[in-house]
């Protein structure tokens, strides 16, 4: 195994405080690894980062959806009134509720959200998980199928028809899964079979074919819609209005963040070792300027990747900097 | 420089889904390293793992302070009404109030704290952040000193006498400084001038002196009040809890941690390489019981170093668990 390299530093006045080590890797349209930092090997869970890969049952059944509920069903949302309202009539659309959801509730990222639950002194709903438009694309595929309610288990036909799809994109057989925060199952993949996918969908336009057509529909719906896809103050929304229908990229809980890049054809997957998110968004900046679709100087760049910490009286007593990877 | 080594693991199902690298060092009463892993040399910043050493010229100005007082001046505490009740109390009798501070002000992270704030439409203030004992201390040794307000500037009195016994203490000459979050200036050392610095604290009862009696009443006072230190569901305060006055811990920003072992007269600091605070929790609980102060099955123990991680819906979705170092 090639030991992780340096992805991110920390720094506090002269003192290198903490550092981030990972793995990346940038796939072509053949699937080929064209560069890779640490472990391409590296079995790893996708985590949120694989979102358009599940979606892709959904998109290929047929069922009418429109442009914001491809972008919904691939997001790790905050939880804002912009999502939850969406969701909201998304599952009233299909006859269903928030009790037919299986994410679990959780207290939206999004503080005006969040401010208003506590006043109103309600608790957070499964609507507020960052994954209910994921979960609301697999109910509203789960309908079509006619699968039972507990459309989560491993062995329910929508999660295996993901998994078909999961390691027809990444071009492997999947070593195992894990049961994601939402309950889901999320598949193990190698880092390079995530980069492949992401290649996948980075030259589905170009291509035809079922899964291709949706692919390309996913990618371009991630690429309209960055707010619906994360959020006002998230990296993923922050740098896809940056880069302007350049990329669409997601990150994944633990650190990792994948990114599709149509104009090149390229699919990028990262992993920071420890799971820290601050290195993955710093990470995939870093690759996203050296690939020419990101401006190094661009404000959503400079917030995660040359960024100052600013402490309690917003005076700045440090900076996230670019690792030795990427120097 | 030697490496880091395997402080925790993150496992989800049967996939090992991140890892955080640290070092660590134990000394004895005479300073000496008696066991290292990683690099004992690595130069870092205690940020507030040091509120102990920070309290010294306090206590030493022989200023009437009671023992819960003591415990706040070392507390990174979360802001519940028990700590923001007494930091109120404190000021008020040295005649000052909040905007005396220089703290900034932070969202508490006590949960029942937190959602007052909000439902009362209330901002948080400098007496909710977390080292607001720490300060109104800064507070009282400056008005016994006589020094200007602006008692964080690093060229101040107060600071340069922290300085001072900073490196008495550590046994060093720093080598610089970063300004923490508080705004206080934080000073470096190298990882074993910590653990020295936390030795010295540890056979302070059994020596004479103003440095080893103030050392030795700051100890007592965090073993003492577990809950001032911290906060209900943090680790120090549940862990010192479950060591029952067998030792004083401390975490700091950037996962440092401490221990300060009065039976042994042991002292032990560690940093997770990353920065991330569940690593630190879990790697000082095992050198803890490995040292024998900590019962391996207490439950306090187990939930930061044989935890599971559950989802949204309560569902084990994994486990937290020492690393290789401590295997």
């Amino acid at each position: 195994m090639t030991t992780a390299v340096e992805m991110a530093q920390i720094w506090r006045g002269a003192i290198k405080e903490s550092v981030h080590m990972g793995h990346a890797v940038i796939c072509d349209a053949k699937g080929h690894v064209i560069e890779a930092w640490g472990d391409p090997d590296l079995v790893m869970l996708p985590r949120s980062s694989c979102k358009m890969v599940q979606a892709l049952p959904l998109v290929e059944s047929g069922v009418a959806l429109d442009e914001r509920q491809l972008a919904l069903s691939c997001a790790s949302h905050s939880g804002a009134a912009v999502h939850t309202e969406a969701v909201s009539r998304w599952l009233a659309d299909l006859g269903l509720g928030e009790a037919d959801l299986r994410c679990g509730p959780q207290e939206p990222e999004d503080i005006p959200a969040r401010n208003g639950l506590i006043r109103a002194e309600e608790a957070p709903c499964q609507i507020h998980n960052n994954c209910s438009g994921k979960h609301a694309g697999f109910l509203t595929l789960n309908q079509k199928m006619g699968g039972d309610a507990e459309y989560v288990n491993p062995d329910h036909p929508l999660q295996l028809a993901i998994k078909d799809a999961f390691e027809d994109v990444t071009g492997e057989t999947s070593p195992g899964y894990g049961i994601d925060g939402c309950s889901a199952p999320n598949f193990a993949t190698s880092l390079s079979g995530l980069a492949r996918a992401m290649a996948f969908f980075a030259n589905a336009h170009r291509q035809s074919g079922v899964r291709a057509e949706a692919a390309s529909r996913l990618t371009a719906a991630m690429m309209a819609h960055p707010l619906l896809v994360a959020g006002e103050t998230r990296a993923c929304t922050r740098l896809m209005r940056a880069m302007d229908g350049r990329a669409a990229i997601k990150t994944g809980a633990e650190a990792v963040f994948v990114a599709i890049l149509p104009e090149q054809g390229l699919g990028v997957a990262l992993k920071i070792a420890d799971g820290t998110t601050r290195a993955a968004e710093c990470a995939i900046a870093s690759i996203l300027v050296r690939l020419g679709v990101l401006e190094a100087d661009h404000p959503a760049t400079l917030e995660r990747r040359n960024a100052p910490i600013l402490n309690r009286r917003g005076i700045e007593t440090g900076m996230i900097r670019p690792g030795e990877a990427f120097a």
